[in-house]
């Protein structure tokens, strides 16, 4: 239970190299991928409604006691952290992200990500940690199809160039998405709402582009503005 | 200060009529709008700063207090709940929101919505409620933009075909939307991720959209959704 609970916290989760999967849902995603999985623990009900041969039974209370949600803990999975690679060159279409803090937004962002068909997620090491609780709730099983990988942006960025990769960035100063043409492989940069792209990035290689806008908001979260580039990307690239 | 602290639940907000909005950024954005603000209290550097001269000053520790920012509470309006009206027929583009719960989502969809010019946002009367903190929040002052309307959708949306508009309804089972003429004026309906839309707007009078999905991830969440869709309708009206 202790070592368990440590999971709660990012200096547990880096210390064991493990992290928490909880919920049917969730945990029935992770079932289907290829993450080595430690451990399962549920109540009974929720072992026999999921059939969960394997998983470890404890009472409610336990179970309350083991996951983060405030109520409802009914089957938690223990997974291995999945080794952070080095940078894949992209072949396809790969979402970058500098500085995402959130992990509300940073799960979201992969799962907009898995959905339009991106092959993997490059997160500046100033990201939030993917593995936390809030980020694999949000990403809704996403964030074990689509590989997750940290480093540094601006020499990934630069590599990715060399290797004859289209990059994007998106900035509110950027051209008008509309009027650009969008190529692949791509990697679709952007940062986060409140400090934008550094200036490693900015300053880097690759095209600024914007959403337009056609109303008053100053600007569109991070998970938005990632959505409506997305979706003219993939609108391009049929 | 009961009184106020009485705004940061619902009953108390529906009783007195009026809503906080707080921090510097958002009470910026609430004093360039129309709302009528009942009263301003503010710490006497946020006071300063701002040039708020008819704000009530507090010492910083009442503010914490009257504010429901766990911390960093420094300015708080009063403002007036701006009266429900009717639904406007729509002329341009307008935003339906069918059964949205999380305050959170409804505030970026109401900034979603500013963003792309809708000229009003239409809530069924089970949709969360606008002036909950975390919506103005989420909203970044797009809430004192776009005029958001509570009422039974099905009824507004016979009466706006009636009126010639044409009916888009984000379903995942609809059409691709990048084969559908996207015609305007137009009221686009979401619902909820977990519940869809009701059966009285999913059997009404309007075409069902989707986003295409070129990826494994089973949906995107509705602020993800309506940024996409968004997208793609404001690229056609152009």
């Amino acid at each position: 239970m202790k070592r368990l609970r440590a999971l709660h916290r990012r200096k547990g989760r880096e210390e064991q190299g493990l992290f928490l999967v909880q919920g049917r849902k969730p945990v029935t995603e992770l079932l289907a991928s290829h993450f080595p999985i430690d451990s399962i623990h549920a109540t009974e009900r929720a072992a026999r409604d999921m059939g969960l041969r394997d998983a470890h039974v404890h009472p409610e209370h336990d179970l309350e006691r083991m996951g983060t949600f405030e109520t409802g803990n009914e089957v938690i999975a223990v997974v291995r952290m999945p080794r952070n690679e080095v940078p894949r060159t992209p072949q396809g279409f790969t979402l970058a992200l500098d500085g995402i803090s959130d992990p509300g937004n940073l799960g979201t962002l992969v799962r907009i990500a898995d959905w339009f068909g991106a092959e993997q997620v490059w997160c500046s090491p100033d990201c939030t940690e993917a593995w936390n609780p809030k980020c694999v709730q949000a990403s809704m099983g996403s964030l074990f199809r689509v590989p997750v990988r940290y480093g540094e942006l601006a020499p990934a960025i630069l590599e990715a160039v060399g290797a004859d990769t289209w990059v994007y960035k998106a900035e509110a100063s950027g051209e008008d998405v509309f009027g650009v043409d969008l190529r692949r492989p791509a990697v679709l940069v952007l940062g986060s709402e409140s400090h934008g792209l550094r200036d490693a990035v900015r300053n880097g290689p690759g095209r600024s582009i914007a959403v337009p806008r056609f109303g008053a908001a100053e600007s569109l979260n991070v998970a938005a503005a990632a959505a409506a580039l997305c979706m003219e990307f993939v609108r391009q690239g049929r």
